[in-house]
């Protein structure tokens, strides 16, 4: 069976409590647990993976060769400031596909600019677990 | 049966012969299909519209006014130089989605900006026609 | 009887419905029954165009040489990305005042600029209605 | 009978001797001439203040607090330089309108952005005498 | 027969009357006539397209696809501002050759830019009538 | 007994009718006032002073030479546009502290900018009336 | 008894050695002591944390929800690279001080920029200890 | 006998004792007292102005009209952020020279912008005293 | 018989060997001979000059005075670079063309800068040997 | 014996298998184990570490003062965003080498600038392996 | 006899035909006569060299080693461009005075910036021959 | 024997007087002593060229194909100013190595950007002799 690893950011897990007006109500735990109903449904494996370390983002990025199918991932603030992952993802061939939670390109300039997404086939903003779920079916249709 | 609007920007009526290295074969026809499709299983009425004059795009968006549910967009080369489209709109009151076919963060610097997607409620680029297909699911789910 | 073209841009059309908190609840059909009846007052006469059509607003400046006395132009998202219509402007010889219903100094500052007003005697912004009104005195007192 | 305070920055008081080519031959005592008769047929009273002095502008503007209804400013340079005077017409409540004598946007570049037009109703650029007019015409509507 | 298209931009229509200080005596339809002249000669078909309309010149290169072997464009100010114009002659597989009548580089800096050249073979700018000459010249050469 | 000045910028006098929502509702006397009780405290005499006035401010720094131990200066708008106050601090030997009374990080960008703070020893900005007390408590432990 | 948080960044924990022609020659182990000292006077418990990682200091901040009642913050050279504290600070609801010990202001200008002091409510630099302590006592007059 | 107006801007009142790093130990006394002295053998008349008030040296440039042959000035601080000093020199038709005591090429790059300049026939800037005196000779050599 | 100067800049010596790619498989050696039967037919004279020293290139323009009717001149690399060269051509006054053999606007962002061509009557980019020979045509109808 | 830190930061450990085309196929273990050949010969110590956190290398800084001679550090994507690092490296007394394996100036553009050469002796960058090895010498040429 | 050296850059020996509404009818020889009066007077030799070469300047520049007091130097063209005739000021340890003819500050902005006058004492600019006089008078005053 | 020619730029003819701080106290002769020794050991010819003439730097790569195996460039003053050195070095085929005596990134920061890094193989600066003698080495291990 077919494994994704779904990467989350840092405060990614602060999701619920963090600023609900801009981020909703929904928890990570909620967000996967619906990745995971879904990946049943695709037939397919996910693995959760939330750090607030990017050296940790790192580390699994590279540790995942071999082992995943695909990438989807929420870099959240190092979407704007992290080199690293932009080069961890392209060390290792593996579709990625980048999603936000919130509509980046509505609030504060310095988050419309993205290293990571060069590196990757997509990016969906702004539509929150559905950007996860969507990625999820689109990973499987690249199988 | 609730409507939605299928905008689409210069240039993509030109898909399947333009640039097929960057945007694919697929033509805009297949992508209406496939979305007429998906709005028949899910029970509401899509209109497509294509037009490479920025002022059409305008009536258009105006002219939906109270005969719609939502719009799609993918802008192309309007998105990153009409401020005229973006009021429109903003002056309307209507869930928006934008649609991008290829991965605009991986082409030129002057395809990183977007007037257009801080008036709509998020993005998705890179996908093809699956970001159409996102879209029009997620629309629905906003009923 | 000497007349004024009264040229509104893109979106103008949508006043009173359109974002009431930045342009008021005043429609554009009684901003130019309001400039009807000053001409009236000032003995003459008033030609109203809108559109959102960039180059339908290039063909109406074009086309009234030698038929008016001068021009009020409101280019509203014009303003900011229109090199034509300022080219159009100095390509005919008749005044020509720029009017805007907001402030759009208090704005986005991508509202800040202005191609258009350089081809302009001068510019007001910020009054509503009475910046037309105004207008139509001042042209009136060149002639 | 309500007040309204008339405040013109430095070199305004040069004005009929100073680059005719750019600010006309009429002079500052020919302006407010003019905005005492209109004053007088709108049944309201004008104060004229003209400084060189931010400082004295700044002064005169916070010593007006309860006495006026309003402020016509034309800042001049100070319109580029002062974040003294944004702040010192913030920080009282009164509706306060821009004005300029020549269209400073087809001047240079460093003349097109304004720190006090955000803390005004609007802007009216390049009418000369009939910009101060409209400014007291405008100010009396709103009481 | 083989067919040159030669598209002019905004305000190309004016030739003669606007600003002759910076483009000279000479009208469109005494450029056409020269181009027909040499047309002649060089045993080609050209035909004639201006439009003050963004959409409809892109409309009508989409159009020419397989009936003309290339294309002479004048975008005059759509060259600064039109992506949409850059896309489509992309999105063709024709040669395109730039003209400007005036050399824009002695002209305000907003005119040095060009989003249209990176899509032709080359530029010629500053020769009036003589740039269409040399362009037709070069076009039936690539033949 | 050593003399601290304590200089206040433009609009610092408006304080507690200025902007509550950004200054609070203290006033400058209030904390005149907490800044006496403390000098008394400390057993240091602190003279106050405050002006709308570039000029005047920089007249005060020159004349404390040989009279005081130390500045207090809350720059206020001239923080971001004065380089006669920064020189008139480098011009005069003693120790000085720049205070700010809200955040100024968190508001518009060109309040972020300082020319003064580079002739001062530190800088505290977000504390209203602490700010001052903390710069007269670090002022007397210098000496 | 109410808990504060005193968080330092990379490097802090070199005070001391690090430079002291810039930092000076007290040590952490010092500055800790001194704001134990305080914190017993005040009658409030303090907890120190010191780390080099980012995303160390990005798990203290969410672990300390509900558990401390401020934060007092120098996050050194994150203050100038690091969205993910800045978010991990507007992630929880509790207030925060940033301090730095040198003067920013007067280095270099890549350390003139500060994405954590918008979520904070002040900034205090260039007092070394002192800096801590009027951080600590303020939070306290907070409470 | 014809007259120079000599005008200093903020702290060249404190030459001699501010910052003789930079500027040397000469003394804006010694430096008129030189002027004088070359004044009599020159058989013109100098009058000398210093001020830190930007207000006050627009009053003495407008005030000068029609009593001075020309202006020597050095606006030190204010060369770099005075529009309404560069209006106050446009608006009278003297013939104006700007001097700088130090290199102001060799210090901060916001000392190397000039605003009054441009109002000028010419800049001298690092001699000390001797610019002033050429200025003058210069002056006269115009007579 | 009319002389025209045919001018170029560093590398173009290497032509036909230096980047085919870019530049094609022609040699100078061959432009030359072009340009000289051209100039035979049109019964000129044509001088050639190449050089990789900005200063002969100034040098051959100061001696080319009442020796030429006008310059044809391709600057390379100096296009972007040399302010000398543009003065010397402003130095003079015949007639000169600038020539591009690539398409300078489809490479490095920092070639699409030009010093010179603001002192020329025009420019052509990107047509090879023919732009030159557009060139030499263009002179002659000038003389 | 001396010791010498070779540090690597995030991504090195994937040399060979990552970006062949940019990086070469050696591997890490490869060019660690050229380095410890070369120490032996040159009788020095070295100790190698690879992290992709920057805090570890921080960390990893901080804990070898007084235990190392000197460090040659590759900080890879660190290199354009550590502030922190340049930091840790200026708080320690040992000399120290940036070594790049690619030529990063002939890279994307973000590649182009360094915080960390600052706090270095020297860079050397797009000579593989060899570049370790010429670090390593000239750091042994330094006791 | 202590000896000057007198360099000009490029295109000054085009003076009295270059421009002469920028550089007057004055030539190159007159201003070399002027100094040669004036250093005869002073009991001084001065050395004449101007070239349109950077590589000849640095050369004589370096060459003048030693046999030299100062130089007097107008970079022309040079000084908004060459890094290299700066290093070579710096090189040596003569003291330098920078002229121009013209004010260099009235012109395009590209003649603002200046490479060299930071290796040199000051700057003179807007006053013909005179500058250069004033620059030998000063420089015989250091010796 | 394969050759290697080594070019120094500007000044570089100055080593061991020119400003020592910064270069250090070698002279260019002992650099090239050095390089000699190495290239007998190595058995390759080096040829030496010092220029400060950007032309005799481009005829000198020009003129070496077909004759050299590759070039060590130290362009000092034209690594940041001069594209025709860069387009010489493009335009032969031969590797080549960039070298830097002085660590450039710790210095002002025009000299950070190299318009000629990204047409070699890599660069090396900071280290003085020992850059020129590892690029030797370099190169012989391409050949």
């Amino acid at each position: 069976m077919k494994k994704i690893l779904v990467l989350n950011g840092p405060n990614i897990n602060m999701l619920g409590t963090r600023e609900p007006a801009v981020y909703g109500n929904i928890t990570l735990a909620e967000i996967e647990k619906s990745l995971s109903s879904l990946a049943k449904e695709l037939k397919v494996e996910v693995e959760f993976f939330q750090s607030n370390h990017e050296g940790k983002i790192v580390d699994k990025i590279q540790n995942s060769v071999n082992k995943i199918f695909g990438i989807i991932i929420n870099p959240a603030a190092f979407t704007h400031t992290s080199i690293a992952i932009r080069d961890a993802l392209s060390s290792i061939s593996v579709p990625t596909i980048e999603v936000h939670i919130s509509n980046i390109y509505a609030r504060e300039e310095f988050r419309h600019k993205s290293y990571t997404a060069a590196a990757a086939i997509g990016q969906i903003a702004g539509f929150g677990t559905d950007g996860y779920l969507f990625a999820l079916r689109k990973m499987v249709s690249l199988m």
